[in-house]
């Protein structure tokens, strides 16, 4: 009997999400696709792709699929169990008001949000804009030269800023300065992150418990976590002295009052960028940001959008620094980057652009003066207000009143901090009302109106910020809403992202992100949630996490899921940390040696490295597998020190490799534990359980496999499943067990994301995700069908068969007509289509992932443009096309090319409608091909190949 | 003291939604721009240029205006004082599921609600293409030849089927037949229409009550408005034989199983598309339709889509027969057909390409089903039910139970239909789960699962449906979401919406239509609500439309407003409508004599003849102005049967005249009463109202001044206001005040949108609305001093001012050069711009109104524009450009154009990037200038100009 409370009474089901909606080709597509791929069922394909000893012997089930609209009534049953109270609890989450005009035209956009991360720029122009924007704020905020394009959170950000400052000090310390006044998550995190490095942390107040002589760098939060406001450019002159570095945590919208961490010489600033327009939604996802000094720019983390020219010499936008990224990895890698919060960042600097910098000065001092006010009241009670200057954070000391203030706040619909035994936190905001501040008076035993206060300042004279901000035109913009309504349109006009055309990404799982599941996140239910408000305001959240924890529980064949990392390769780091703390509990403290196949995500050696361990390559065979003789023999050799396996299956070349029993058994072996990267796992929900193969843990991407949308390049979401015996040393936090090992700011990561990964499984059901899972399958093999003798398609199973995704061999065509996978790439964009995956996990090659919410007509509309793309080299190879001159070689064109003399050999014709473009509804890139001095060789989706770390090991 | 609750400490207010959001100009560029016009401020400018007789006296103030957060909390607040019971009342009204992809994609976005109505149909391929899906679908169900693209609800459908029938009927015969099983308010419209008309309407059981030689036509309602289903072939067919014309009001869902009106020889089907994906929202808007016989399309009301050919051949849509409507207005308007629903009706239409035939017979019986689920169960527990055979509604009789059991149901958590004094009524529809009908089961004292009964079939057999519908290829597109993603967003990008420009249009108010104002209308407490819910359930509405009501009573000076009229045409035949019963009620039979200015919009004769009123047409001076001796004689000479004049103020030519006043006490003196056209009352609120200066009703385009957005050609709502002696002839409504005088479907029209229009007004408050309409002048002045020299402004004030919109005449430019008005709007569009209104209200001009909203930066672009195509007409004068191969004959140039051979005396880049367009972010038009051979020559923006009446009068 259906669990679903719909009838479903007739033979069609006009509500099934999961065939109907989720499922790109029809029962009738998916017949004639199987006749190309040459089998007679979809369960003959399976049976022949996916080997029998890893198949799922019982099928998923969880009840009936939900159709839409019961989906959503669940969700909506389940945020009524959430009480967005007013949350005055500040420890780095602070109320703001999003702009409706961002929150429609980006926030809920699906232009803005299922795009892909910029790596291909000339179809990425919009977001590149927006995320210069951001940057360029982020500097003048800071008073620093240079700014990156987003970090995953404040705590993770100061723990890169530590990770940075160790590898740019000239001091030979090993230890770390964390001022006391540091939120408590991120003293956590950096706590977590040094242990494995064997830096030592000291925490204590930099004006009496800091010699720089000690450290290699400090860090420093302005304004402290209690409110304090302190000037540390002393200790910072002192720092410099030793060859130390002084980082800063600093809230950006307090910098609009303040002398700058810039102005006081810091090296690093650090922060959050929430407060300026994204909800707090119970911890995330928000863009955490840091900017550094000019000399340093090349050490810092993250991503780096530049300004280049296009082939016409037209300015153009490309992530710059590439190379750096390799350059780093190849000495330590002390630093996961690649990931970032480009939606959030965007809004962030939307947010900016909206207000100018007049509108945010004023914010910034309405929020003080609020503040002010409050602090006034509270001293007119008798009570002391801590400290003295201030911006909007406020102490006050309580004694034994503690619970009962806080309590009586919680009855006037509002949260206070608990400070220590006796105090109270106060941190006031953009949204607090005069009727907030008269509420918590009453808490406090006060019955005063807001009228009976003046507004004033308790800023410190000497910290009064007098150098100017947002100077550049683009935040002088006239921000009626009508100009940034088309300010936003056009900026995402330039962008191709998932709601025009297919996105192929091999690896990235670019699939449907439907917008049943996306409307939730936008509830208040959802997003104003403060992350440490009490749990029994969140019952909702927790019933969806307790819930989706099952789920994926029965996904992956694990027993217990944590959803704190925020990111995959944040996911990895937690995964191997869980792994490390495993071993170290059993006083296997020198197991410290992480095997990993050259064929890994870059992401994976770097995670290693990052949890103190030694990464030791194992070679590939030529057919893409594991070399299990290799395999055998480090596993042999590292025997007695071995940590784990880091493996990924199917493997990054896209194949089931029939040997992975094997491999998780010799791991285990040799007292190892297996890591098995989530990445693909696409290509195995209900078809093969990581956990019942032998690994012990894995992080899910979420943002590929459960939906999230990329949101250009963020958020996304890594929670990791591990075996019971892992379970004791999954991350802690601060905040909720008390426990060490937070790798995130927020316990439970980007938690108001959760409802579109909850949604789709509520609405696939298990059997409509293994139905998603197969036609994925079904997709990837009819792409390298259709291909076959245009392409050679590398890396297939015996049977012949590819798993989720393909990769393609454009090597050849390099060596007959010198037309390289850049060239074909960008022909693509002329298609109408984002390209491939390119250059990994081989480089020359292609990698193709359809994922299952693509149509047969869209795949065939791509499959047609690469075969008229072939026949294009083919015409070079056979010189009936120019070597240089040529469509391919000039791609993309423009309207600039046409608009211009033409001289080329072929037609404007053939040049802008290609096999694959749409006639009427032609997408043109804004720029022609963008120039990649730096370093657009490099790998697309992913960090650089891991070969590079052979040397630092062996 | 702000009532405010948010604190305002700065001097700059960073949430001054009223100057820094809605306003364009911000206080710098209005210097700049004062400067340009001639005046030291702004109130100087208006001083110039308003009248001191009319201005008002005391500022219009209601309190604070609120931030956007404000209005939100207040919109919540409000909408939570509504109750989404689940009602199962029927009447027209059913619960149907938006797919979110819709919702989201359609609904919420700018791109589809900003746009204009289709005029210009190069920029509109988009949104035809939807509306000609829309035709065809409607076509297809019915069983009809030709479809119009919407109508504004089912009862004004059906009276103008009515107005049609008598149009086209061969019989003589001044009476109408009305089904009794017609919904009651279908009924009431259809009384209110035919008053005035002096025809007759008899209401009764067709079977026995029809004598076909009585009537010129007779409506039928399927299923019955209680559920009843009867094959009418016989009486169409005796209809036929008498020459009379056979309607038939038929659900759209329930044609996808039963026999259509087409197949039983009807000659015109109406209906509601409300229950395929538009919300019920109290009442509307959603879309009517209209479907005909091949023989009377001429005949039919409404905007027609049709299908034609650009200038290069290639396919082209455009709305069609539009000198039909001129050619009807002729000989006898009785019908406004310039309304449409055109949002509503793309959502309808996307709804059936997203389900397709298949998905959408499936949701019928379904629906079907759960009907006859529910019957069994009542008659399992003894009651009666009616009829034997139905489609989704039925009737039961429970005596004196009605009382008990509808309340029961309520407690339930449902609402069912009160049928006389002894039955209840239930109609069933998308939405109904299994827990449902237990619930109403429980309202009857029964205690049943669902699961108890087999669901089957109890359709009549003889009138079961046997023919195909839906067979175009384009309700056969894969469903998938990624591709109903996709093909809404490249119609959206066909089109050329306020999301990307201004959109200049006079008399047509396209201002900002802000996202904070559009968000509540998607909440299910506004949107769920049905019509005719018990009042208790729906105290949000009350709440909202009765402070709504009094703030345009501040607004315009009168005392009163009735909601209902759903249209600006709609609310002019409302206001007459109320100024005839006045007349009667006083026993003044014999005033039908209306008095119009022939420079009056089109709809306002019609509207006219609607009410039973002979049109008189009065003379327009050269200047623009009413020719107040004509004006002075026509009223002497109609004095006795004097019913009203119609003005427009401003003038639709833009001025404020000196003279309306006089032309007030003239027609007062005649015992007349005026009624002021509201379609330029963005030119008045807070500067003048129209009851001071002697007007006694006016409607109010809140679609116009009120930020409700057009929706690419609807919905729009007329509200109208009156002074005190008109309040007791308002609108009455079945369902409420059960009076006589319905003039729409529901009480209050389109309800749903009002959150719109109420967030406008607590948002600007009195001072912001005031203000907007002093800057929305300060702009067409703007204009107007920048065109000068290069174009004639046609029609000032004495001071030399236009009001809130100027006309530039460029005819000299057709004299000197060849080129028309026509060649200017089309070269605008390569400039990325909307036309402004053109050859309206004198033919050969543009009038320019650029409002509020608009920034200096989008008005200057504009003007250069406006100022380099002036040039280009120079270059033909002066015969440096070729008379027929110019920019303007061409225009506009399309990719197409750059992509062949091109052989054109100018320029590529001339062609494509003028001054104004654009140069990464260019709109580019999908089409070339779409062929014209049917009447272009039309007005945009309205009905044909008010002379052809004068033959008809006189």
């Amino acid at each position: 009997m259906s669990t679903s409370t719909e009838f479903q009474f007739t033979d069609y089901q006009p509500y099934d999400f999961a065939n109907r909606r989720h499922i790109g080709p029809s029962p009738d597509e998916m017949t004639e696709m199987l006749k190309v791929v040459g089998y007679p069922s979809l369960d003959a394909l399976i049976d022949a792709t996916v080997p029998p000893s890893i198949r799922l012997k019982t099928p998923m089930v969880w009840g009936a699929p939900m159709t839409e609209r019961e989906a959503l009534d669940r969700l909506r049953e389940t945020a009524n169990k959430n009480q967005a109270l007013v949350s005055l609890i500040g420890q780095g989450y602070y109320g703001t008001i999003t702009p409706p005009v961002i929150q429609r035209n980006i926030l809920e956009n699906p232009a803005w949000y299922t795009a892909y991360t910029p790596y291909q720029p000339e179809i990425s122009q919009g977001r590149l804009e927006a995320l210069l924007n951001y940057q360029t704020m982020v500097c003048d905020l800071t008073g620093l030269d240079v700014a990156n394009a987003s970090l995953l959170d404040e705590a993770t950000a100061a723990a890169e800023a530590m990770a940075m400052a160790e590898r740019v000090s000239k001091s030979k310390a090993k230890s770390f300065f964390v001022d006391a006044a540091c939120h408590p998550q991120t003293i956590a995190v950096i706590k977590t992150r040094a242990a494995p490095l064997g830096w030592n942390v000291v925490i204590g107040n930099p004006f009496t418990d800091l010699d720089p002589v000690d450290v290699f760098g400090a860090i420093f939060q302005y304004p402290g976590t209690y409110g304090h406001l302190n000037d540390f450019s002393g200790l910072i002159a002192r720092l410099h002295q030793t060859g130390a570095i002084a980082v800063m945590a600093a809230d950006p919208l307090a910098l609009l009052l303040l002398k700058s961490p810039g102005e006081m010489g810091a090296d690093i600033a650090i922060g959050s960028t929430q407060r300026f327009g994204v909800p707090v939604g119970y911890g995330g996802p928000h863009a955490a940001y840091m900017a550094v000094k000019d000399a340093h720019k090349r050490s810092m983390p993250g991503r780096l959008v530049g300004v280049s020219v296009d082939a016409r010499g037209n300015r153009a936008y490309r992530l710059s620094l590439q190379t750096r990224e390799q350059h780093i990895r190849r000495e330590k890698a002390t630093s996961n980057i690649c990931t970032a919060q480009v939606l959030l960042a965007v809004m962030a600097s939307m947010y900016a652009v909206f207000h100018g910098p007049k509108g945010l000065k004023a914010i910034a001092q309405q929020v003080h003066q609020k503040a002010v006010i409050l602090a006034s009241g509270l001293e007119k009670l008798g009570y002391t207000v801590e400290p003295e200057t201030f911006f909007d954070t406020i102490t006050v000391e309580v004694g034994h009143m503690q619970g009962l203030v806080m309590r009586a706040a919680v009855a006037e619909g509002v949260n206070l901090r608990k400070v220590g035994e006796t105090k109270v936190g106060i941190s006031v905001d953009e949204r607090t009302r005069p009727a907030t501040l008269e509420a918590v008076w009453r808490a406090f035993g006060g019955n005063f109106k807001v009228t009976e206060f003046a507004p004033g300042y308790r800023l410190p004279q000497d910290l009064l910020r007098r150098s100017d901000y947002l100077t550049h035109p683009i935040f002088h913009m006239n921000r009626a809403e009508s100009e940034m309504t088309r300010y936003i349109r056009r900026l995402s006009d330039r962008d191709l992202a998932l709601d025009r055309a297919m996105i192929p990404l091999g690896s990235c799982t670019m699939k449907l992100n439907a917008t049943a599941e996306m409307l939730p996140i936008t509830w208040p239910e959802f997003s104003d949630i403060h992350p440490f408000a009490p749990a029994e305001q969140a019952l909702g959240y927790k019933e969806m996490i307790d819930d989706l924890s099952e789920k994926l529980c029965a996904v992956t064949g694990y027993d217990a899921i944590s959803m704190q990392p925020n990111s995959g390769a944040q996911g990895e780091y937690a995964g191997l940390l869980t792994i490390r703390n495993y071993h170290l509990a059993r006083g296997d403290t020198h197991r410290n040696v992480c095997l990993i196949p050259t064929s890994a995500h870059g992401t994976n050696p770097a995670s290693a490295q990052m949890a103190g361990m030694v990464v030791v390559p194992v070679k590939a065979m030529d057919n893409g597998d594991i070399d299990m003789d290799d395999f055998r023999a480090k596993a042999q050799q590292h025997s007695a020190n071995l940590s784990c396996c880091m493996i990924t299956y199917p493997s990054t070349h896209g194949v089931f490799e029939e040997t992975v029993r094997e491999v998780c058994d010799i791991t285990h072996q040799h007292g190892g534990q297996v890591y098995l990267d989530g990445a693909n796992m696409n290509a195995m929900v209900g078809v093969s359980r990581p956990g019942d193969i032998g690994s012990d843990v894995s992080h899910l991407n979420l943002h590929k496999t459960f939906c999230i949308p990329h949101g250009g390049g963020g958020p996304g979401m890594g929670p990791i499943g591990v075996k019971a015996h892992l379970t004791p040393y999954l991350p802690g936090h601060p905040e909720t067990d008390g426990k060490s090992g937070a790798v995130s700011a927020a316990p439970y990561g980007s938690a108001s994301i959760l409802p579109i990964s909850w949604s789709y499984c509520l609405m696939m059901g298990g059997e409509g995700l293994t139905q998603a899972t197969k036609v994925a399958i079904l997709n990837a093999n009819y792409i390298a069908a259709r291909l076959k003798g245009a392409y050679d398609v590398l890396y297939k199973s015996k049977a012949g068969r590819v798993a989720h995704e393909c990769i393609i061999d454009t090597r050849p065509l390099n060596d007959s007509a010198g037309i390289s996978v850049d060239d074909i790439a960008k022909r693509l964009i002329d298609c109408g289509f984002h390209a491939p995956t390119m250059s990994w996990p081989v480089a020359g090659t292609l990698m193709i992932e359809p994922t299952e919410s693509e149509t047969k007509a869209e795949i065939d509309r791509f499959c047609s443009a690469m075969l008229a793309i072939r026949e294009e080299v083919r015409d070079v190879e056979e010189g009936r096309a120019d070597k240089l001159n040529n469509p391919l070689k000039n791609a993309p064109h423009t309207v600039e090319d046409l608009v211009g003399e033409w001289d080329r050999p072929y037609t404007r014709e053939q040049a802008c409608f290609p096999p694959g473009a749409f006639r009427v509804d032609k997408y043109w890139s804004p720029v022609n091909r963008v120039d990649n001095v730096f370093g657009d060789r490099n790998l697309i989706c992913t960090c650089p190949p891991v070969e590079a770390y052979a040397e630092a090991a062996e």
